[in-house]
């Protein structure tokens, strides 16, 4: 994870690099620390070499047309709520859910993870810090996914004190013949949405406004089911597969909500989409003080993850994962619009 | 670059994104600012999928054994200074020289590379990092690597005003056949070094305390000398493969110095390497308050590229680039020392 330092003791009056702030011992049992939780990643799939070079290999010759798709994000204002609720592992699994999900939506296997972490001071955040990789490995356990390396910065005076900078980045491949791909929609393809476990990880700076300013309004139980880690569609993607379903298009709703996140591919389409009420009162609750407009646009209300699938697909799709719900119809005109049943 | 959002302007008295502290019209403008450059990034190469989707996508189905290669990396504590002196564009090409040198080590082509910077206010910070990605993009469209993506996060309260958190990301292919393996080498190999470009970046926290603690120590022309960006490796990379020199290791020379990096994978080889005198008055002014010893693992001491090569190829190996000398011969024995010559 970090590249390994030397640390010298002085003996001359002259600066070390332990003296200006960068403990490098104590980065080298960081990274023993976190070797168990890498491993787990590791055992179904492998890096092609030796780890401790300066790149991670993976060997892609048994696909016959490979395609490689990436992304990267970050958590956002989320994670200073997590953190000064020590929630650290929800934070790593947020951080790979928001890259993982990305991935999933082409049709690409998550094949490799590297995260990179700004800290100010490694001694006081090593523990923090460690159980926030252990809340990454969960997650990409659980979906074959290798954590390849990444970067652990210690950066005393450029990251404050008690904050944790953090940003992921996601690599997988797909053989070319099975991309999913958005242009091959049709009028009257069927829009398939699947819940999501709380706000995920968008618009944070607006509930964290509403929250300051209305202090009491959620009690500590809500508030931490409010930070449920953002759900990983993994398994949804894999039913759908084993299933037979061939998706049109996915979408991972982040940002921007149901509206932008499936515009963005969707041209001269649209759809009136109808989706389940919320049930949740914690979030209720919040929403209460949102303009009603704008909530769509900013959070997933309730729908993290869409499949358009072929009409004589819609039934077996909605097995695919729990709740999985029919939200619309494809049609001619551009725009979404969102309504709750 | 980053996601799409909407804005609504407020007519309920209820909150919006927008004045929750993140304004997402600025964020599309800014989009469209660094557009230009992204361009720059795609003239001789071009990603399989429509720019908006969740992911980049690149068709690697020309391969016949391809090997990924990826690495994850930042600017350390060297961005602080950067930005304290206005130089965005050197934090840009440090960001992508980090990252794709050590790319190169492998052999692998560097094909995508991904930004994270997180700011508080994009409206504060969007010239500067505007100035930022287009340095990025001047060392990418000199090695023809793609800007496939990334992230620009706004994140008030979490990122101090003025500090923007960096990392990149970075991957390669290469033919499994032509993977450089550093298991190869062997006694009698000769080590060639290239010159590096400065500080490069790492090591700052030492020399911003040395800075701290000798004010006047430099004049302002030599800090920004000393400040000089990271040197991308990618042509010397380049004239030894034209020239049909097969390197046994390649070693990017960042933290830790010449025997962190090279010790590394040489396992129970090592060498006494002699290096020139780094010729640059401004760096032996504050090396001149660093332990003797603690300077050769702490920085590039001048090297910042090393090729390992056959005997037979060592003379051709030095033309490969500005500045490139036989720095020693590898021989039995585990354990890198460095002395000047």
């Amino acid at each position: 994870m970090l590249r390994a330092h030397s640390t010298f003791f002085n003996m001359s009056g002259k600066l070390t690099y332990k003296q200006s702030g960068v403990d490098t011992k104590e980065a080298q049992s960081f990274v023993s620390d976190i070797g168990a939780h890498v491993r787990r990643t590791q055992q179904n799939r492998k890096l092609h070499q030796a780890f401790g070079l300066f790149a991670a290999a993976y060997d892609l010759s048994t696909y016959e047309e490979p395609v490689i798709v990436t992304g990267c994000d970050g958590v956002g204002t989320k994670s200073e709520i997590l953190f000064d609720l020590d929630m650290p592992e929800t934070a790593g699994k947020d951080l790979v859910a928001m890259n993982v999900n990305d991935i999933l939506t082409t049709g690409g296997d998550p094949l490799l993870f590297l995260d990179y972490l700004g800290i100010s001071n490694l001694e006081k955040e090593r523990a923090r810090i460690t159980r926030l990789v252990s809340g990454m490995c969960d997650y990409l356990q659980s979906c074959n996914c290798i954590l390849a390396g990444g970067e652990t910065a210690e950066m005393p005076g450029v990251v404050p004190a008690n904050i944790v900078e953090m940003s992921g980045f996601c690599i997988g491949c797909v053989e070319k013949r099975q991309l999913v791909d958005p242009t091959t929609v049709r009028e009257g393809d069927i829009f398939v949405g699947y819940p999501s476990d709380g706000f995920h990880a968008n618009g944070w700076s607006l509930v964290r406004r509403v929250l300051a300013e209305h202090p009491g309004l959620l009690n500590d139980d809500e508030l931490r089911g409010i930070l449920a880690p953002t759900r990983l569609y993994h398994d949804v993607v894999c039913h759908l597969r084993s299933r037979g379903v061939v998706p049109k298009a996915f979408a991972h709703i982040t940002g921007g909500g149901l509206p932008e996140n499936l515009e963005r591919f969707l041209g001269a389409h649209g759809a009136d989409l109808h989706i389940p009420e919320w049930e949740n009162d914690a979030i209720q609750k919040v929403l209460a003080f949102v303009d009603e407009e704008d909530r769509y646009h900013t959070f997933n209300m309730g729908i993290g993850w869409v499949a358009i699938v072929r009409p004589e697909d819609a039934e077996l799709a909605q097995t695919a994962g729990p709740g999985g719900t029919v939200i619309g119809t494809l049609r001619k005109g551009a725009g979404i619009h969102v309504n709750t049943k």
